[in-house]
């Protein structure tokens, strides 16, 4: 239902850019159809997940921010002298279904999606770390949506692509974020992500919440 | 769907503890039946809302990380003198049928529940500032999780408390969390956010996904 909700009043809201978090290697079936679902695992019902077009570009899911939120890793600018790649808040959510999947197996199925919206810092401290005032302390606020980005593992689709993760950005800007946007340079991205070579290219060191769900 | 996957395998993995973030005043018409859900708003199926007890205490809820994220406040030690109330990430997630009559009113329904879970913040690089250097630049990541706290908005069960907020606390700290809660002293709760009652006492300068869903 919450879905259904989104669907009718959110469409209008949400729109804006990011920088994503995965990367592995198998070979899995995947559907190839154009302009259908990327390999929708199992348990999607009323999730909009991203799709693909046929020219490849990859439609921005709509209601990513009812995914499983996992964690929001933060590198401000003041502490990365000035020119973090991402100051912002990077609030990371993954597509339930491939949640559900990764909490039974411990892996990111084939058609896995991850989100990640980026949201200024507030500041109303003028800190030199960057840090806020709030009636809870100093430290770090969420202030207003900055950025959209997604990635999707598809092995098939993206079979050059390490673990088979492209990465996309619908902008690293306000809302409205791009309808639609294409894979982004390998490099880009997982120069990063291949830290995480070994966790399926995914940071779950930062991520609590699926450290948790993964079986033991 | 996601539901049904939480009430199979991530009970055993959730226990621990936390702190609050709401409060208000409105008198609505609210069951008061113990040992049943709280004022349910619609749209709740599958969701595991706290519920109450004879004897007043609550019920931690099962699946608060299958809510709506929207918002991740931190609030490190080493920017608050070393005393922060709560130094760690803020994990914030509002039920989801809560939101949903949020996004469509503009108001907290009766019934609203909004958990609060806290992340320990990593601390790999001794900064005096209490980042973390990681791959993606310094900052802060969230480690372990360390608390649980919930809201209930129920101004008939909680008339006295402003707003019809109560606040409880399955611990703050490691899990498991506590299996039920007391409703906290209004003054150890209310005193900050006493601050934002002009938003029924929720912070939602620090949540843009609320501030995003609110109807223009």
């Amino acid at each position: 239902m919450r879905n259904r909700f989104y669907k009718g009043s959110l469409t209008l809201i949400w729109l804006a850019t990011g920088s994503l978090l995965v990367a592995g290697c198998t070979q899995v079936e995947t559907s190839d159809t154009d302009a259908q679902e990327a390999t929708a695992p199992s348990g999607s019902e009323g999730i909009i997940r991203a799709s693909f077009n046929d020219d490849g570009s990859v439609n921005r899911p709509e209601n990513w921010r009812e995914w499983v939120f996992v964690g929001a890793p933060l590198t401000p600018n003041a502490l990365n002298g000035g020119a973090a790649a991402f100051p912002e808040f990077h609030n990371v959510y993954i597509e339930p279904s491939a949640y559900a999947a990764y909490s039974e197996t411990g892996e990111f199925p084939e058609g896995t999606q991850i989100a990640k919206e980026l949201t200024t810092v507030r500041d109303n401290n003028n800190a030199e770390n960057g840090s806020s005032q709030e009636v809870s302390g100093v430290g770090y606020f969420e202030g207003e949506f900055a950025g959209l980005e997604l990635t999707v593992k598809d092995s098939v689709r993206f079979k050059d692509e390490p673990g088979g993760w492209a990465y996309f950005s619908f902008g690293h800007k306000a809302p409205p974020y791009e309808q639609t946007a294409t894979a982004m340079p390998t490099d880009s991205c997982n120069a990063c992500h291949a830290e995480s070579a070994g966790d399926d290219f995914v940071f779950t060191q930062f991520y609590p919440v699926l450290r948790a769900a993964k079986p033991q």
